[in-house]
């Protein structure tokens, strides 16, 4: 059973634990700075099906497989799958679920889904509604590039303030019992529009949900940013990063030590993809791959993870919307410390 | 701190209760069987602005504000949002919870988003991770239609198994506090396929999904259809109808007494909607006027509301694969034999 704090932050009462988690990506990925941190590589982003589309649903559906193997249960011992992904429909989920053949409620939070998921999946387990979670995200950059800009083939240039959508999967099993990294605290996001309307210019149209989340986290908690060892964000990459340290400053809170993105972290300069990574995949790879094990591990003791979205669609920008951005974070611990 | 029971099945321990629901729709529903029932019915399906899309997320803000106005509280006491809408993106849901300032939760399960809301709420207020949660969902007819089948203008014949998506919202104030209607149980539905590839056979492609989650609710609860005053569906119509009765029958349960469908009731048949109502609103707009203030009257002591949806996206028909559909329920009580 767990409590409020503040307006938007929810304290697990028995924190629940990240047993296991997988990761798997594309080439690019593979080829980045954790390249050898995920758990699989693979080379063709089709992966040996007849569509992109067909091809993340098989990324999503294997990293819910791998993640239940390393956590020594069987999918049929999962109880429920919180997931989503950037796709109209969230389609590489739905498909993903039928073969999964887990529970499913679908989520739809564009690249902030890894943290809305693992904190719908605590508040699963937390609150005695479920012993064994699974949270779950997808990207492809090619499912993703023609969906919301132009199609693929067509070989647009892409201005210097645009991100990569990530390609690939991760997953995550919360339980009731066992060891491994807690999830103490969830901070519910709302939905944040500054006027921008590019949808090239992500990051800096999610800064401000970051750093509005990020701060409300903060008063809700009673924390300073020293508190934690880690405050990163899922997708907000150089340009992004780079305002919410600044709107941050402005309500008198210095991030700047202890802040970082996934989205600068997957990729390095050398890649060619301008401001950095995104998608819901990016948050999700670098979160299972690298930020929860080096938890586990005891390199940090807490972070703060806050996953970014988006939440234009082609036909809003077309019909000349601002594009609405939303920022929810999820605190993880090591487990020693966080029970 | 609620309890699983069974397989999908989770029982709450202080069941929440549904102290407000308001319902607002087009034209077409307006006139319809329902019509006097609906707190508002409005004329335009533009509503006044300059797209169906930005109608149709003035339908969601509205239902919100009419349920939260109704339950004697204001918007800022909203602690959680946990809503979808069928467009690619969920824009409806998105731009409403910007202008609604309510901590949000994105949900898509497409026309099954109504159980899916009102499950998730009830999981926040019972887990103690919120005293006030708010479920709400929208379809938009015209909206819709291009989004999934035709361009809206160019006046496409309907086969006659086709349904009408409705146009409308629902919303429900889910409480911890105060009187109403409770949210018992949930069923967390799993993803079932049959093969169907037709976009239009929507009730067909979910009947097996709202079977599959009926039977495995009574098997969790080792409750019988009799149980029931009312088995509700969402909008299986009058096709998918007759057959999850068919194939609740050949798992030995008759369910024929007191199952009937929201798509059935919205519409009669001098309207021309063909086989019944669909969208997440026609689940929605049914249970928030009719079904959840029959059960506060007391004509109904107790029924089970599932939401079905089709899973299924433009790109994945298109890509000629079939559709993956889902069904959620929940168990609704008369509050005081439910406490």
């Amino acid at each position: 059973m767990g409590k409020r704090i503040g307006n938007q932050t929810i304290a697990f009462a028995n924190p629940p634990a990240i047993i296991a988690t997988a990761s798997i990506v594309g080439p690019k990925e593979g080829q980045g700075p954790l390249g050898d941190l995920f758990d699989k590589v693979v080379q063709d982003p089709l992966y040996n099906e007849k569509s992109w589309e067909r091809a993340e649903s098989k990324f999503f559906q294997e990293a819910v497989q791998m993640a239940v193997q390393k956590s020594g249960y069987q999918l049929s011992d999962m109880q429920v799958l919180l997931a989503g992904d950037l796709l109209n429909q969230i389609i590489s989920s739905n498909f993903a679920a039928r073969e999964l053949d887990i529970p499913f409620i679908g989520l739809y939070g564009a690249c902030s889904t890894m943290a809305e998921s693992l904190a719908m999946a605590a508040v699963m387990v937390d609150g005695g509604f479920a012993d064994l979670a699974v949270a779950a995200v997808s990207s492809h950059n090619l499912t993703a590039e023609r969906q919301y800009r132009f199609p693929t083939e067509q070989g647009v240039q892409r201005p210097p303030f645009a991100q990569w959508t990530v390609t690939g999967a991760g997953a995550a099993v919360v339980s009731s019992q066992g060891g491994g990294p807690r999830i103490t605290h969830a901070t519910i996001g709302r939905v944040i529009d500054m006027g921008i309307k590019n949808p090239n210019e992500m990051g800096a149209a999610m800064a401000p949900a970051a750093a509005d989340t990020i701060y409300t986290h903060l008063q809700d908690t009673g924390r300073q940013p020293q508190d934690y060892d880690l405050i990163i964000t899922g997708d907000l990459a150089k340009i992004g990063r780079d305002i919410t340290i600044e709107l941050l400053k402005q309500k008198g809170l210095d991030v700047s030590h202890n802040f970082n993105d996934c989205g600068i972290l997957i990729f390095d300069e050398s890649q060619d993809v301008h401001a950095g990574g995104s998608g819901c995949a990016c948050s999700a790879v670098v979160a299972c791959s690298k930020l929860i094990p080096e938890v586990k591990k005891g390199i940090h003791k807490r972070i703060l993870f806050i996953a970014t979205g988006a939440l234009l669609s082609p036909i809003s920008y077309q019909q000349g919307e601002s594009i609405p951005c939303i920022a929810h974070a999820v605190v993880i611990e090591n487990g020693k410390e966080g029970t």
